[in-house]
């Protein structure tokens, strides 16, 4: 090894004394649930004869969309079909049946919401494992959870030990952000991180779906947005059936879609399917040609959103919207003559933030008309704009973030921490440990503060990623992010995380998630990348 | 875009002026030829019809592999399958032939060699363009060549500029270093890099193939060292046949395969299928149980080492061998009483690095005796053994390796720059312009001295990178080093390079290789992964 850097050597030596190689289906848990008691006595799951079932009290039955899907999908991870792999014969006694009760089956046919429980309690036993929870979400998490305890053994057979586990999130708010314009990513590569999600225990896809560079949400009201605003109008677009597919896949694994409409900044692309939206940047007396935020004088641009922000308040089914409010450039705002006018005429001076947060106010009175509430970036906070007391401000400046979720919490607005875990800022070495290290309650507060932060989100900003290298740039480094949101505060050791992380990012390679390596050493089952075994 | 990091945003402003997509098939070259003129008359390539062949005073005929293989694979990637597309009438002149002519067709059979030729002479004419070179090697880059400036115009026709091109390479020794030690690399990532390679004029894959955590190879007069020694024996091995099928692969693109056997450090793994290989390390008057560098005061050290690497000089066809020799800690050798006592004997004091030049020296004769060269790391060179005249020298310790190269030429030894180009070590931002930046022969010395300067090589260690990762990592980054490898030194302006490599970028998605972006934007077409484009 030819590198110098300290942290490379340090790792070797955390390294060598363990194991070289992590099985892939080890019966390690990530992330650690909250309780855990396991015995040494194990039990076989038979290949034939194992099901997954609704336990006889549960609310739910066959007619729940969500457990039926969950079932199938939970029955194939823990039972992979091999070929030549009998049945084997075992001293062991045999775990026949999962069993999954609910105590109320009304998320069957809804959306997952912030706050709801996903608590669950789970009875690994001779011979029937039960799976309790109050609701579906929770169940979900319970039957991955069961799924990650299910071990193959030597001879082949799948074990999994007697285990009694209660487990319940840290956090109700646990997010990736994926940013689906400065690089488009397809489909696939949506629902293959809703699978990562699930299998982390993520529950928010924070799709930041439109930016600067291209607008690839295909509009009902608007279709020119993405006819002139997309990449490519033809095939780098999100058609309303696109979304709808990622609303339900992300449904069934009890994951909220929150989509950003980030205004009046970060809009360029908006411009070329709605002419006039944005604000015409000036050099003295004569427009440059360029264009800055959205121009917040004009009735027609309140027109234009409130028609806008309704369709999306129909086309996506969370109750939040985020709305952005980052990084407004105000140099093309003083630039604009009429601009210039209506500052002195609203008696703002030369106080853009007022104008920005006179523009933000409208934004989220629209919103609001739509019964749908909002997630702001952190300048909205700053800017002093009125909020509703349902919002959601993301934290996402570095260093003092800290600071910032103390003055967010003191005002008693509710707050997701972003800032520390930016994975698409990446670094040579295991920057995973730093991400693990963070702990978002860390600011000076108190406890009920503490409580206003009900979450946090890993962010992969598109710059320099696509559908080639965004899946294994995420995973296993947003794992570590998972974990911290899930778990209780007190598991945050690198060094006991690392074997369990290892092996988690085997499991996932065998699902089918290509999640790059930690360091030095091998799989049982490696990437095939579609190729044959060989 | 929330980033601070300023280089985000100095690229923006430089990509902002230009197309937000690359076509993937624009006629863009990389590397950029030595001379090329281009005119603004086009041909058509008639999607049937067209044929490459032989020309008519070619040396070579349809008996030589290398160009019957490589007619095929270029004909392939000239003319892609596609359903719908129709003979276009098109009022352009045709271009029905290319015909290739080489002066000997003696290498169609052999392995390439440092410093064979690889100039060839590509003049695109209507309506037979012909392409020539010196021999087999040369015409396979302008295959290349020529395969890059066929684009596919709205029409859906292929079309080709009339072109005249006079190119040779600037350096010959242009490689790639893949390390299957650290994480095994499965046989299809071998060969999807070889494919890359030969789409950037790389010309050798140094195979770092064994190193402490694992022991891949294996060999047939030692099966104990990969039975022992790899990761898992019965998957993560590469057999007789396996290397068989790289080193000819690679032939057929004109691709040297080097391999590495990295003594007397670097070797833990060896000792398992070889006890009694390693020194036994002490702490006073007891061993500790764990083990340091080879042995080097053992008949028996030799004989193995014998045997082993006239093995490995039948296996490997490649006039040189890497001999390693790198960072040899000298601790343990320190520490064992039998070691010490033939250092009293040999009269070498507490001089460690006379007892590392003593082993070496008899590695390099083992090697010599099978008539082999070889290329060593720089501690070698530095450590003053007494090396053959045909050694490659390979600098990669920073920051100083312009001193170092100035060092080794000043001896004349031939020198291969690897330093500045770890690509392993990944930063955030567009770091492949720094690697573009650097000039292997700027350093301080005598024309001569710079003529000794055969080339360099991109080395991606394998800490952080197995299957899932490494080929996004290593492509396009590796291309800026092709570049600087291949065509003249004043080539080296990134703003210029930016669109080009954007565009080979996403012709090499075009091909298969999963080559990650650049910077925002998007292909026309893009990775799939293998899923159905949707």
């Amino acid at each position: 090894m030819r590198t110098v850097q300290l942290t490379v050597f340090w790792c070797f030596l955390v390294w060598m004394p363990g194991a070289l190689g992590w099985s892939a289906m080890n019966g390690v848990l990530w992330p650690q649930p909250q309780k855990v008691i396991r015995s040494a006595e194990a039990f076989t799951l038979p290949r034939s004869g194992f099901r997954i079932e609704h336990g006889p009290g549960s609310a739910a039955g066959a007619n729940c969309s969500v457990l039926q899907n969950a079932f199938r999908r939970y029955y194939l991870l823990i039972l992979p079909r091999r070929v030549g792999v009998n049945h084997v014969k075992s001293s062991r006694k045999s775990l026949l049946r999962l069993l999954v009760s609910v105590k109320t089956a009304k998320h069957c046919a809804e959306y997952p919401n912030l706050g709801d429980s996903e608590a669950y309690h789970l009875v690994v036993q001779q011979e029937n494992a039960t799976l309790t929870a109050d609701n579906v979400w929770g169940a979900l998490r319970g039957l991955e959870t069961f799924s990650q305890l299910v071990s193959e053994a030597n001879d082949g057979s799948l074990i999994v030990n007697k285990t009694i586990i209660d487990d319940f999130p840290r956090f109700s708010h646990r997010g990736l952000l994926l940013d689906t314009s400065r690089h488009f990513l397809p489909l696939y590569i949506l629902f293959q991180n809703l699978d990562a999600m699930s299998y982390n225990k993520f529950n928010v896809l924070h799709w930041h779906i439109v930016d600067d560079p291209s607008f690839p949400y295909q509009s009902v009201m608007f279709p020119e947005l993405s006819n002139k605003g997309a990449y490519n109008p033809a095939t780098h677009i999100y058609t309303q059936m696109d979304v709808a597919a990622v609303n339900e896949y992300a449904r069934l694994r009890g994951i909220r879609v929150v989509p950003e409409f980030d205004t009046p900044g970060h809009v360029q692309s908006w411009n070329k399917g709605q002419p006039g939206l944005l604000t015409k940047c000036y050099a003295g007396t004569k427009p440059t040609g360029s264009y800055g935020p959205v121009n917040p004088v004009l009735n027609s641009t309140y027109n234009f959103m409130k028609r806008f922000f309704t369709e999306i308040s129909h086309v996506f089914h969370d109750h939040y919207i985020h709305l952005g409010g980052d990084e407004v450039d105000f140099s093309c705002w003083r630039s604009n003559p009429v601009i210039k006018d209506f500052m002195a005429k609203m008696k703002f001076g030369t106080v853009y933030r007022k104008l920005e947060s006179f523009y933000i106010k409208r934004i989220l009175d629209i919103v609001t008309a739509n019964k749908k509430g909002y997630l702001v970036w952190q300048e909205v906070f700053d800017n002093n704009v009125t909020l509703k007391a349902d919002t959601v401000v993301e934290v996402w400046k570095n260093p003092h973030f800290d600071v910032e979720l103390s003055r967010v919490t003191a005002t008693g607005f509710r707050a997701v921490l972003a800032a520390p875990w930016y994975v698409n800022v990446i670094g040579y070495g295991q920057d995973w440990r730093r991400y693990y290290m963070m702990d978002p309650q860390n600011f000076k507060g108190s406890e009920a503060q503490k409580k206003l932060v009900v979450g946090g989100e890993a962010c992969i900003w598109g710059e320099y990623v696509d559908a080639t290298n965004i899946m294994h740039r995420l995973w296993p480094r947003a794992s570590a992010v998972a974990e911290r949101l899930w778990s209780d505060g007190s598991v945050n050791n690198t060094t006991k995380a690392y074997p369990r992380l290892a092996s988690h990012r085997c499991r996932m390679l065998m699902r089918g998630i290509p999640a790059q390596p930690l360091f030095v050493g091998f799989c049982e089952q490696e990437y095939t990348g579609g190729w044959a075994k060989r």
